[in-house]
């Protein structure tokens, strides 16, 4: 019996959970890394140890495996190309190249008529000037368009600031955004499978802390008219790119009644952890079965749930979450804490109170 | 921060979901097995691959783990026995010795007043002819009181057969046992921590095809009064063998409503595979806690459950399982299909209808 090898690039904890939700279905793992000791190797059956930019390591490692996925959107794309010559690579990098740039990626949610915040080009310091007259604020947010996460990579820049010393604290392409005056914000992820089969979760609801995810709450207990807007708009996205995976979409729901497209991940998403306790079958079952070819299933919640996050030194409390009724931990295997580093999460699992989220 | 590492004696499918879980708590896995490629070390971060006896081998992976467990029953206990002077092993020896010997099994149920099948040594053939006369029955069943599994090393000798030539069929020791007239046939789970807590799954309902586990279904259905009797019979032996660690009992529900013990198994259990999807913790989540030293948890099953075991070939016809809502499918790994090998299982989930078993 010919056993499947999934290549997955990255090793971090989605790599590690996708690897385990694929070695449920007894599909055999290959890591690529730059890093030794990745959480995704600890539960893999091999692993390269390599920069993404080696063709040789490359050549050999897409050689080893029937289908290639990533776990995170700081691929280069040309990496992606390159192995595509060899064995298919899903998502491609179209997914890619819209979520890797923040103007990019507003281009094409304007373009299929998904509203996002107001935003402009940076060009100059006087595109800042501009946008403050243009959008009457007195603040906006400037971006670096790429590689940025978890805040890095963002700035607030006020009228009465001095700007240039402001914007001179981001490196490469810039771009600003308005600000937006939001109620909450929340997350809705979606798999769509080789026949164009979607399934989708959430919406959840997201609270931030120091920029970093804290804690999701499903259902995420806003309107049935915004979940099934959020809903239509994740499909939507969706076909529109002809996905093969996974994807996720942050949103802002503003104080007056608009769903704002905020970002967009080419992946399996912190937000979506709850459901590998609260759900059949989890972001990680899915993304393995959108990416190799099976089909899609819907998510099936039987329960409710929060997911906390344990950011750096968090992780050294655990022991009395081992003990609470219906909390059920996941550790990612990192053996150095570092501030702000994602060491594991907590899921609080209670009985389904209400439909509204799938 | 230390990484807790575990070792697994053993390398089959039960090592591998036991060591599934333990990535989910972020404990590291060092597999011991025989086996080349085997399920469990697919999934693990180190395996090594030795004989039982081999004592420099046992030696070297004792000192690079915390905790051992072991898999299944089929370990030398003398292999223990050398482990336990390096790094703790759980659950201990005393719990393998009883389940590795179906006389010792036998007497020490029968002693804690824990009603088995009538049973007597066999001596010889005379033995046998005492039973039919003593039992006042046409035929029993003799088995090998070590090593036997899914109906391996067992005949039915019937009063009128050439009882000499059947018996020689079963090499080693051997056990005489009453064919009992069942109803079905149930099974319990527990899991015992440190603290001595003791949680349980199930009874579940098992139905077997050639002597091997086919179907298992949650809740059994039976009456509560049998639920509880089994329930505090399963938790009995826990408590008598100090266990640390889980223990499967397997029994007969006769026609006159009696449970009788049948048999007990030192480990996780293909009857309670179904956990891994219908509880917030499974069989194996438990497995690691209680030999880790954390407290175990009530199961808190959410649906109820079929599991069917993939048996050789069945793995081959897959696909159409892959699309069945509510199915959730487990694969081993195992490259080579032989006749009556456990290849994967599949859980049928559907809503909680009753809140009989746990």
């Amino acid at each position: 019996m010919k056993t499947l090898t999934l290549g997955i690039l990255g090793g971090g904890q989605l790599g590690r959970m996708s690897a385990l939700a694929a070695a449920n279905l007894g599909i055999a793992v290959h890591i690529f890394t730059p890093e030794h000791n990745s959480p995704a190797s600890q539960v893999s059956s091999q692993t390269t140890v390599a920069p993404y930019n080696d063709e040789t390591a490359l050549k050999k490692f897409a050689q080893s495996v029937d289908i290639i996925t990533y776990e995170f959107e700081n691929i280069p794309v040309d990496t992606i190309r390159f192995l595509k010559t060899l064995t298919p690579v899903y998502p491609d990098e179209k997914l890619l190249e819209v979520s890797q740039d923040r103007v990019i990626e507003k281009i094409f949610l304007n373009e299929i008529n998904i509203e996002t915040t107001r935003w402009k080009n940076y060009q100059s310091d006087q595109s800042i000037l501009d946008a403050f007259q243009e959008w009457k604020s007195s603040a906006t947010i400037i971006k670096t368009t790429r590689f940025g996460y978890d805040g890095k990579g963002q700035v607030k820049v006020n009228k009465h600031d001095n700007i240039n010393e402001t914007v001179r604290l981001l490196n490469g392409d810039k771009i600003i955004e308005d600000i937006v005056d939001f109620t909450c914000e929340i997350s809705m992820i979606c798999a769509r499978d080789h026949e164009g089969n979607i399934i989708t979760y959430g919406p959840m609801l997201n609270e931030h802390k120091n920029h970093i995810l804290h804690l999701t709450t499903v259902p995420a207990g806003i309107s049935q008219k915004h979940v099934h807007q959020a809903d239509k708009m994740i499909r939507k996205i969706a076909q529109k790119i002809d996905l093969k995976g996974v994807l996720t979409l942050e949103l802002f729901l503003t104080k007056d009644g608009r769903l704002l497209a905020n970002e967009i991940a080419p992946r399996t998403h912190n937000s979506g952890h709850w459901s590998m306790n609260a759900c059949l079958y989890s972001q990680f079952d899915n993304h393995i079965r959108a990416v190799c070819g099976f089909p899609v299933m819907d998510p099936q919640r039987h329960s409710d749930a929060k997911m906390l996050n344990l950011i750096g030194e968090d992780i050294l409390d655990i022991d009395r979450h081992m003990k609470k009724s219906g909390a059920y931990l996941h550790i990612y295997g990192k053996s150095e804490i570092r501030e702000g580093r994602k060491m594991g999460h907590i899921n609080f699992i209670s009985p389904k109170t209400s439909p509204t989220a799938s």
